[in-house]
């Protein structure tokens, strides 16, 4: 549709990554698992459903450099700026406004900018989907579900209700990440989708939802739109953030709201939420092994290994995680690849952020 | 004694303990377990036995710079060169012309420089035990057996005949580096010695015996003598040590000739022939590692970590060796630490000669 939109969020930090992610190279802009970068590959996907013009991103002033280098056709309109990350609640609110601004039936597709999906026609097919169901109600949130494959506890969960038609439901709950025993039980009733995180609304209807479940956010944006567009714009944006409550869409909206649909889609939808998982998605070699840059391997078995400009040689080893970068080398075992946020968190408390 | 010399040998390549080790910058040089070099430990320890102008080293052109710089006292002519090596035989060969040249009755201590030794009292009275024996025989070849403390795999043995006095025995055997299931048996006997590469005797009765049991040698260090202390020696030696077959003095001499005593030594002797063995010697942390440099660890138990320059993070790993350097990292199990030479192999096949 002429007035589909879409918006890439674009403003994680992606810590999980270190040491090849760092706060002035977030997970997104990173080529983990592809040749281009996650937001490449993002926007690419997005382009032949959304022309390039009407494709809107979120980022910071930290960041404008390398995603204008990545996205070499973004123009300088289409870059959204928030002064500092309050989650997706007020980063979603934002976008509403100034898209609905620029056009009143702006209707907007929200993408997370550092997902993977291989199944990218079946992808559009449910975009498609979502924007016919809006197109028949323009009062309806829509959200993407994914049909889980085994029992994450790293996804929010969404309970399915009342089926609308073939892959359409009512939503009935939000589930936060679950522990191991109750994701078991969640993924083995078969009444759950996993939470992707990508929406289609109007903005004008989510700027309602806002109004009606988040009024202190509704009011702080209504003080930013005068300014869209204007050079007071980072000025206003700033002062106004100040007092913004950081929170989620799905706890501040989803979760409340009514009139939201879940359309399940399976295409082939990753978060790419850890090291190990990047060496899920990868190819290996026979030995189990992914290898990039120049590792020297001798009796070691189904790890990730990838180097920069230095030689790394590993010797005996199963299971785990080398990231060697210039001035930073991570080596981890691959079941703890979740723990690599606790370096960061040390290295923030430390004298080095250099490595940060 | 007056006539006493002490000869280092320093021409070891020491290719396990890449990457720190290099061609240019062999293990005797690099400060393993202590602050100072190992052969800078192995001349302080001889210095209070053999005064500074009566200790030679056998070194390469290659590392005349290193040497000069860890022992800047060493005069010019306290440094003999040898083209290539060829083992341990020419090399205690030609060191015994240069001194037999110089005082031909110089006794001759034979010390490899890449040698822990912790009890340098022990040491040192063992040492003058080999002189006493001199005295009494000068043509009497010692060698210093090491009271074993395990079944070592990685060490060549000595067979104790007849008991002489008190720690001294006559020299049955010498055994090469057994098998595991040999090296129990040879353990548990009782009846053998470490050989520690640690040899007493006067210059001229070591050529006696060159002269008997390896006589091609014998003539080629003849050649030799003429040249010693003149400017043609350089060329000389490359001529003659073309055709000079590579042996060990144990293969070569020891093994076949009469006359050869043993001394019985405890003093914490370890040849610190792998990274392994640097873990071991070390003083552990209440996780049992062993960390140097910038390392970030969580959850790692018994392993060794070095760094350069570099943060290093390791997360839930056991067990392991990580020592990076600049330009090349190895990451190895401990109980792998032996095949580290293969990468050294593996490298020099490779297009990657500058990281040997």
């Amino acid at each position: 549709m002429e007035n589909s939109y879409a918006l890439i969020m674009a403003g994680g930090i992606g810590s999980r990554f270190w040491p090849k992610s760092r706060q002035r190279m977030p997970k997104q802009f990173l080529n983990l698992v592809d040749r281009q970068s996650m937001i490449q590959s993002v926007s690419e996907r997005i382009q032949s459903m959304i022309p390039k013009e009407k494709i809107f991103v979120v980022s910071t002033r930290e960041h404008v450099e390398i995603l204008q280098k990545q996205l070499s056709w973004l123009l300088p309109s289409q870059i959204i700026y928030e002064p500092y990350g309050k989650n997706t609640a007020p980063c979603i609110g934002l976008s509403a406004i100034v898209l609905s601004k620029r056009d009143p039936d702006a209707i907007m597709i929200v993408l997370p900018a550092d997902h993977l999906i291989t199944e990218t026609k079946l992808f559009q097919k449910t975009l498609q989907q979502g924007l016919k169901l809006i197109e028949q109600n323009p009062d309806v949130l829509v959200t993407i579900g994914i049909t889980p494959t085994f029992a994450a506890t790293g996804y929010g969960y969404i309970q399915k209700g009342e089926k609308q038609r073939e892959s359409i439901y009512r939503v009935k709950k939000f589930i936060e990440k679950p522990k191991l025993d109750k994701a078991t039980k969640i993924w083995r009733s078969g009444d759950f989708l996993w939470n992707s995180g990508i929406f289609i609304w109007r903005a004008g209807t989510i700027l309602d939802r806002i109004h009606k479940y988040m009024p202190d956010l509704f009011f702080s944006l209504q003080e930013i739109v005068p300014a869209i567009g204007s050079k007071d714009m980072d000025q206003v944006l700033k002062r106004v953030y100040k007092n913004i409550k950081s929170e989620s869409i799905d706890y501040g909206i989803m979760e409340k709201s009514e009139n939201v649909l879940v359309i399940e889609g399976s295409f082939g939808w990753n978060d790419v939420g850890s090291w190990e998982e990047v060496y899920k998605v990868l190819k290996k070699d026979s030995a189990g092994n992914v290898s990039r840059g120049k590792a020297i391997l001798k009796d070691v078995k189904n790890s990730y290994i990838e180097s920069s400009d230095r030689v790394v040689a590993v010797v005996g080893l199963e299971n785990i995680i080398v990231v060697d970068t210039p001035d930073a080398l991570l080596i981890c075992a691959r079941e703890k690849s979740q723990d690599v946020k606790w370096i960061v968190e040390k290295l923030k408390k430390s004298d080095r952020k250099k490595h940060l």
